[in-house]
């Protein structure tokens, strides 16, 4: 019987012709990766187990991403801990400083994580990399620190649910939409511990980078993970980046799925997903009429702050001004992504707009540092969370959307549609 | 008898003829102004005033940049509240976000403090604007609270030590290496409630930007504030930016001092502060020789942020890379030199060497976000203080230099003297 990529990708690692969901395997793995929230814990258990080096230290990645430039003294020390960690393990992939991006943007960029790749990540949108067909999971501190001595990690195959998007992408919207269309559809709980397979002629028109941003979301519906099968795009991507060999799966025809929905596009409008729950999708025709009056924007995270991101910003910023007592926090999210978007002229028009712009890190996204919202105060955000208190104060609240609406909302100082901007 | 500008710019705003050191006066404020930090304080006591305006909105100040983009729920509730005031004021100079900058970068940039002026800011660095010719000092939260009421505030007329700096400067010997030295020799209390007037043909040489280098640090000794005589340049640097009207001040030729300190510039090296006092300063060829690995380098703050500051930084960065294990962090002090750095191509020589470039604040100055150090970790950085835990964790250490020696540092991992690197 058939396989989904999913399975074919977890039978191939843990040794087996097949396996079927439900069942319990065991898998060699092709990189694993932490951050420096998640490494210090690691760590410790790493020691506990009383071996002296890591599997291959050229398939662990360490990024201090979440609080650097060091916010305080116990992310200092945190990062010291993982810093001296690396040194010690000889770890090959440690990134900080000029160095380093957002994970989940910059590991699949330097070639690190490639198509059929196996791959657990201290991170719970590490689901992100499934954009490339790779099977990638968000785990525990724990379940790091065995997967750093041994290279191997236990899986309970997961079951898979198709997505076919089909029809024509209406204007200004983007992968962003599509995603919080699919979690305001089914739910925060609509996919738990199943793949998400992303597929239909919608999909296969979409870059890289914005197959991206849906498989980082798949863990807002619950999901293991999100995944795409390989292309030409993706194939296209890897190709000067790849640090190794990869295989590519796609999944057979007569694959089971648990479920197979399907969506008509061209009845999608952008998405705002309200307060605060990233199912509480509003279409932009009725959340702008509503006049929500905002404090900040947020444009970047691994979610949207990809090239490709800030230029469907910078297409609605040209020329315009941030409206008077809003701030708008512009983070790209690799060294890459930050540099080109200055050759390109992207941190002009930001600028020139009266946008802030931080260094390539995860930012205010989960309330860490570079954007911390007081009480009371609303932002439209291009991330992936609206919880409570996600990015400061619990009384504050979070609109997720796409960089297109994130910055229309940003020059109107009000959630607003990209159409009232760019006429 | 004749009077130094620091009494005339007091006699003049007390409304006097002649004013003398140790006599109290009230005066009238050109400008007042707050940070983050200080503001909030400010606002509860101008609230138990009873008052319900300030004495004038266009003379009072509010720059966000100690904490900003809020590093915290605290810092977002701070800068909430005094945004608040601000627009419950109708304050023109409010900055933040996009327009904010370190204060003393960007209120002499904007031309809203001016030669002749007298202006207090609730920072102690107030001191910085002295070098267009103004008395400037730094005052708590309720002497700003009591000035934004009524646009006055007393003053202890301080005694004035004339530092006459006479020679040729040698290679890579800054303004900031001036400073140091004059530190190094009179103490951190060599200039306590002192004016610290500094002259002389080398003075007359140094750009505008450089001698705010000076004046910044006039607080490291002690002094009530530094002061420098408008010249051309300081003309030339006013001219086109004033939002005012501005008197020119000079001491006279029969002023008294309390002490005329002379040095010959052309015996100073390049300087190094060594932890934990701005006191302790080494010669470059001595601290170079002693092997003193480094882990972080900041070349920013209000007193080494400036465009000039950063193009010292880019001659020695250029075509260099950081050193391994080593984090450099540049601050650009405010949104113009920002915006210059970029379009100069200096934030690609910086990115290219490997730095983190952060958005126009105080940054790791003080030890706030953005770069706060661990334990046992040593940073060289061009800001102006190394007291014990200033940059972070008690054990770590600062050591200050001009952004010449950080960026050479930088490159090599230690404190290193620029000759080493350009050769």
């Amino acid at each position: 019987m058939g396989m989904t990529i999913a399975e074919k990708i977890l039978a191939e690692h843990a040794g087996k012709e097949e396996v079927k969901p439900g069942e319990i395997v065991m898998a060699k793995l092709d990189f694993v990766f932490g951050n420096d929230v998640t490494t210090p814990l690691a760590i410790k258990k790493f020691k506990e187990l009383g071996v002296d080096r890591v599997f291959d230290p050229e398939r662990v990645g360490i990024v201090l991403d979440h609080f650097t430039p060091n916010k305080d003294i116990k992310s200092a020390e945190q990062c010291k801990f993982s810093r001296e960690f690396a040194r010690e393990m000889g770890i090959k992939w440690f990134f900080e400083g000029g160095n380093v991006g957002v994970e989940h943007c910059l590991l699949p960029e330097l070639g690190l994580i490639l198509p059929g790749d196996l791959v657990i990540g201290a991170d719970s949108h590490t689901c992100t990399h499934g954009a490339l067909g790779a099977f990638a999971t968000g785990v525990g501190s724990t379940d790091l620190a065995v997967a750093m001595a041994t290279g191997e990690a236990w899986f309970r195959v997961p079951e898979t649910i198709k997505f076919v998007y089909e029809g024509e992408l209406q204007p200004w919207v983007t992968s962003k939409d599509l995603i919080l269309y699919t979690i305001g559809d089914i739910g925060v709980n609509g996919a738990l511990y199943k793949v998400m397979e992303f597929s239909g002629e919608v999909i296969e028109k979409l870059s890289v980078e914005q197959r991206m941003t849906m498989t980082n979301m798949a863990i807002e519906a619950g999901a293991k993970t999100g995944i795409i099968e390989p292309d030409k795009k993706t194939l296209e991507y890897v190709k000067e980046r790849a640090q190794r060999d990869y295989k590519v799966y796609k999944s057979d025809e007569d694959a089971k799925y648990h479920k197979v929905i399907e969506y008509d596009v061209s009845k999608i409008e952008p998405q705002v997903a309200f307060p605060h729950l990233p199912e509480n999708t509003v279409p932009i025709s009725k959340a702008a009429k509503m006049n929500i009056k905002i404090d900040q924007v947020f444009i970047g995270s691994c979610t949207n702050g990809r090239y490709e991101d800030l230029k469907m910003a910078a297409e609605i910023l040209e020329g315009q001004k941030v409206a008077p007592w809003v701030r708008l926090i512009v983070i790209p999210c690799s060294p890459s992504v930050y540099w080109r978007a200055l050759k390109d002229g992207l941190l002009e028009i930001f600028l020139e707009a009266g946008a802030v712009i931080g260094p390539p890190t995860c930012g205010p996204c989960l309330g860490g540092h570079m954007g911390v919202l007081a009480s009371g105060e609303r932002a439209v955000s291009t991330t992936n969370r609206n919880f409570v208190g996600r990015m400061g104060h619990p009384k504050s609240e979070v609109y997720l959307a796409s960089p297109y609406v994130a910055a229309a909302s940003a020059v109107l100082g009000r959630i607003a549609s990209p159409e009232e901007v760019v006429k």
